[in-house]
């Protein structure tokens, strides 16, 4: 017997149908004896709708109203949940953020989750009692409902996975785990089995859309591992109730994983805008003059690249910014012309970051040489270069996109295997 | 300066140009130097949706999840007509039930307020800031949300009133006050400008649907000044901004009513089955036989007949059930027929109830008389009667209802006067 968490997402509790399909699969795993506790989002849409509702009544809302309307939609479906259950004849409850409580830093909007007292639920769990958590709330030191931010359920659910010791947290979607890259532009990509906790967070940052960058690091931290799988699976099909080994993708500790691929995935991100400063006065403390401004202005600036100059005196300074930000970003340069005393500035939306990332380049060499070098052979301009210990990323024009991408998962040998 | 509640009501709040309507009426009172506490319901429609999803969810749901579902379309209407509030430069914030807390005994689905203590409110009502609550809705000894039953939001309002000790509780409505009768029956109803709490009682006990009795109940308990009123009269006209006497009905003990009128109003309720036992052995015991059971299977009957019989050996017993309850009720009858001995039974759900109110009944004679003659003269067939105090109610068949009315209204002289 173990302690599992199941979390299911918008498009898993659309309606009532999903929900009584999500009923299922929380029967399945209570029935093969494990503790289960739900965490569940708001069904599709309905997020959607209060926010629109919000911004109609005020377009500079007040986030503590924001949350309190918007945390409605998980409370619903927490209820529908648990109703859907009890027919199944399976005992449950819903809880909300502040029933538990599960306590948070009070930033409305984007509230951090500080502390959850497990006591409660592990008490119900051991009695038999499926708990039934309404994700992306909790409760600040305001006494009032706080939200987590877009995507929060899946953060709601770590965090529940950690504070009830649970042996998995099972996010429940309507993808069937994490591939190599995404299908819809390499019809070859593969579901990996496993892919580390590094790795998830690189490509959740670098533009995979499967898990939130804040529920991966969160899952780091506490060591708790998460299985992507999906919702829209028969609940009750013999792979499920059998199997000990379902279909999808476990995100873990790199001890879990045997066979360290040299790259596991490829993203890439198209919510991303170039700005280049030209000839930039070569000085000590420049740096600062231009992203200090930036930052003050609650721009993230990513990829930075300054050459130096042939003879000292000017140089060019290139970096991406958000794509939202882009045109607040050149306002800011803008108006700190005079301090920072630039040429010129140029700049474009209509680039992609394409990024490979793997746990084995660390240990081997010549990953990024080999990305570049069909880069240039397929006649793909690089115009940016940044990488880490794991990953590498470029920065190219949108229009060679898929081309970037198919090459590179080709290149690395991801591409499926065809049974021979 | 005084002390305000002010309700509004589904239909009051129906979308966001009317919760930015209903944001304009509380901004007014503000600007008039009151502390204003507001009281909302779901917004139109949302509730019958939640309470459908219950239904899809499980035919037999447990109530504790039902609340926690059907509480949040108050916990919406709630932040969204506060942030209205504040775009309108009214400083004002949302309340639950649990954060005041509106403690209750608990009854999921049909509870009853048990306690709130007013002080936070009052704390920020002396700030002057607007306390917008979330209606129908409070916290029970298990901590789980519970509701107050449908049209809970009235009862709300005045228990909210009765907590903060405000000087009166504006019920904003579809319609513009309390009228002698139903006017789609008598063009020529007119609006009441004052009834006392006990007719208010007996005409929302009768089929009037201004109010919900229970919150005229609590009302009357604790002496709360109840004024029924058009949510949607323009906010900012001139009769509103700067009268005194703005267009409604106040709803208020009879020591503030100067002059008493003998019949107040005409009421009628078509939820009514009439069901007669015909030969029934007139023996001590024998009522107890017919209503016990009954009352047993939670059946409220209403009027009651019993005749003496003419030679002491059977009898006919009338009475009459919410129409709802007449098959349920011919079930029991029939399952008891062995104990209560009765030759058959006769029953029909095409009766209507009629009831003449009026405090100034108590000192006048007659007026009971009048009535039965009017509808003599009109052929109207009385089938029961039933008397209290200030009301009388009468049993007709249906498709007289309209007939009755207005020839009630007429006889009592509360047809509208034109200015001559």
């Amino acid at each position: 017997m173990s302690r599992l968490v199941m979390k299911f997402g918008g498009t898993s509790v659309a309606d009532l149908f999903r929900i009584q399909n999500a009923a299922r699969h929380v029967k399945r795993e209570v029935e093969a004896g494990h503790q289960v506790a739900v965490v569940v989002s708001a069904m599709s849409g309905k997020t959607n709708e209060l926010v629109g509702w919000c911004r109609e009544a005020s377009r500079l809302h007040d986030t503590r109203e924001y949350d309190s309307i918007v945390a409605s939609g998980e409370q619903v479906t927490a209820g529908l949940l648990s109703l859907a259950l009890q027919k199944l004849g399976v005992d449950a409850r819903s809880w909300l953020g502040w029933q538990i409580p599960i306590l948070t830093d009070g930033a409305h909007g984007a509230a951090r989750i500080v502390d959850i007292n497990g006591d409660v639920l592990i008490e119900r769990l051991e009695k038999g009692q499926v708990a039934v958590v309404a994700g992306f709330q909790g409760i600040g030191p305001d006494g009032r409902i706080s939200t987590l931010g877009r995507g929060g359920s899946d953060t709601s659910a770590v965090a529940i996975a950690a504070a009830i010791g649970a042996d998995r947290c099972d996010i429940y979607t309507d993808v069937d785990g994490v591939y190599t890259t995404d299908p819809r532009i390499v019809p070859g990509a593969t579901r990996l089995d496993r892919v580390s906790f590094e790795e998830m967070l690189e490509m959740a940052s670098l533009g995979a859309k499967v898990l939130q960058v804040r529920s991966v690091e969160l899952a780091m931290v506490h060591g708790v591992r998460v299985f992507v799988r999906s919702s829209f699976a028969d609940p009750d099909s013999e792979l499920l109730v059998k199997s000990n080994t379902p279909p999808g993708t476990l995100i873990c500790d790199e001890d879990e994983i045997v066979e360290q691929q040299v790259v596991t995935g490829i993203a890439y991100s198209r919510d991303e805008a170039q700005i280049s400063l030209r000839d930039v006065a070569d000085q000590p403390g420049i740096a600062a003059s231009v992203f200090g401004p930036l930052a003050d202005a609650n721009i993230n600036v990513d990829m930075i690249v300054q050459n130096v100059s042939e003879d000292g005196s000017t140089t060019d300074i290139t970096f991406t910014v958000p794509s939202a930000d882009y045109e607040r970003s050149l306002e800011v340069l803008e108006a700190e012309r005079d301090v920072i005393r630039y040429k010129n500035v140029q700049g474009s939306t209509d680039v992609v970051k394409v990024s490979v990332i793997g746990m084995g380049m660390r240990s081997h060499a010549g990953v990024a040489g080999g990305a570049f070098r069909a880069m240039a052979d397929k006649g793909i301009n690089i115009r940016a270069i940044t990488t880490s210990e794991i990953k590498i990323s470029i920065l190219i024009d949108a229009a060679y996109t898929e081309l970037a991408v198919r090459t590179l998962h080709s290149l690395y040998d991801l591409d499926c295997k065809q049974d021979s």
